[in-house]
């Protein structure tokens, strides 16, 4: 029911998601963390990029400027719509169900990027397990999603679905989807569940409040 | 000058810190972390454990407790006297500086335990760097250390010298050291490169604060 509704959720908000992100409207995506996602791509020099999960598509636009040859994938058609109004990447739909089921078609990348897109309780795990198959050899898959210690605010610090929220976005949004709290160290282990292994965790800090506004892994298939 | 500090610090507290442990007068601990650090150690089954770092040895003689052929070195001469006075355990004085040149006689272990005594900016990754040496094939390597994010209170969350204190411990204690602090990313890196693969990582939940009270690493060679 919490993974229908995350999908429902990203489809009613759409339109207001693409404003949001394109008039650069998320302080915290400006002052830190999408700088650091394209920073810890760079780092990789691959050639080819799969962006999981692009939403509408800046990610996997601002890569394909610098350079790379970027597929974006997302879930929901109105966001890749909007992704193919602009930019170089190429974008389809695609859910994690269906790649976790089959792949991409036996395509594979030299980077694997999923920005702040791994809501879900089931659908997470099942979808890294995949990743080996999608990563050439040598590539690497690029996490980037909210400091699980910071993020858990004044909760036990603990697994589990939190309640959704548009707190500090436009009267434009609605429905806020449930999302899959993990900690640091379940992320740890799911990644190496899925055949990854960590060379680096990274950890942008907000320069406003000094603390880290995300954690970025980055694995390569062992 | 630091590094000197922190020997200085632990020579002149020895005997405080022996009374403290074995009073149980330190609430993480006694309510998080020191059941954390023997349930790491008891899930790798391990034959032989070397506690670097022992103090006044209560972590070797839990171990020894349970069955295990335990070796505890520390640098402090005064520490190692209040360890021998009890227990099934070994003990040596050995400092980091001593093993880092010369590892520990080319003996090697099952498991490598670490529990909060790493504090030094340089020492520490030349000691982890050997720590390959000191594992046998398939060994692991157990660092419990303060949680870098629940740590690092107020400050900017960055790699530094911090001021030490005895806040919260009796008016026995004198002279606190400081100690460097790293951010988890940074902790990660470190490990990776000292020849090290991380396997999990733990973050025991104090029960009082429904925060994470420390992390622990679990790293092989590679």
């Amino acid at each position: 029911m919490s993974e229908t509704h995350i999908l429902q959720s990203w489809t009613a908000n759409a339109a207001a998601w693409t404003k949001a992100v394109r008039n650069r409207e998320i302080p915290s995506r400006v002052r830190a963390t999408d700088a650091a996602i394209v920073a810890a791509v760079d780092d990789l020099k691959p050639r080819t990029v799969l962006d999981l999960g692009c939403g509408e598509g800046w990610l996997a636009h601002a890569l394909a400027e610098r350079g790379y040859d970027v597929l974006g994938v997302d879930a929901i058609p109105a966001l890749i719509e909007q992704a193919k109004t602009k930019g170089k990447a190429a974008f389809e739909v695609a859910g994690y169900e269906q790649i976790t089921e089959s792949g991409l078609g036996g395509r594979r990348f030299d980077a694997v990027v999923i920005n702040f897109a791994l809501f879900g309780e089931d659908s997470v795990p099942k979808l890294l397990r995949r990743m080996p198959d999608l990563l050439k050899p040598g590539g690497r898959l690029v996490i980037q999603t909210l400091h699980p210690v910071v993020a858990n605010g004044d909760q036990i610090y603990a697994d589990g679905w939190r309640k959704g929220s548009w707190a500090g976005f436009s009267d434009a949004f609605t429905d806020p989807a449930p999302w899959y709290f993990r900690t640091l160290g379940t992320w740890v282990t799911m990644i190496g569940a899925s055949g990854l292994a960590i060379d680096e965790m990274r950890e942008p800090v907000d320069p406003q409040t000094g603390k880290p506004a995300s954690v970025i892994f980055i694995a390569k298939a062992r």
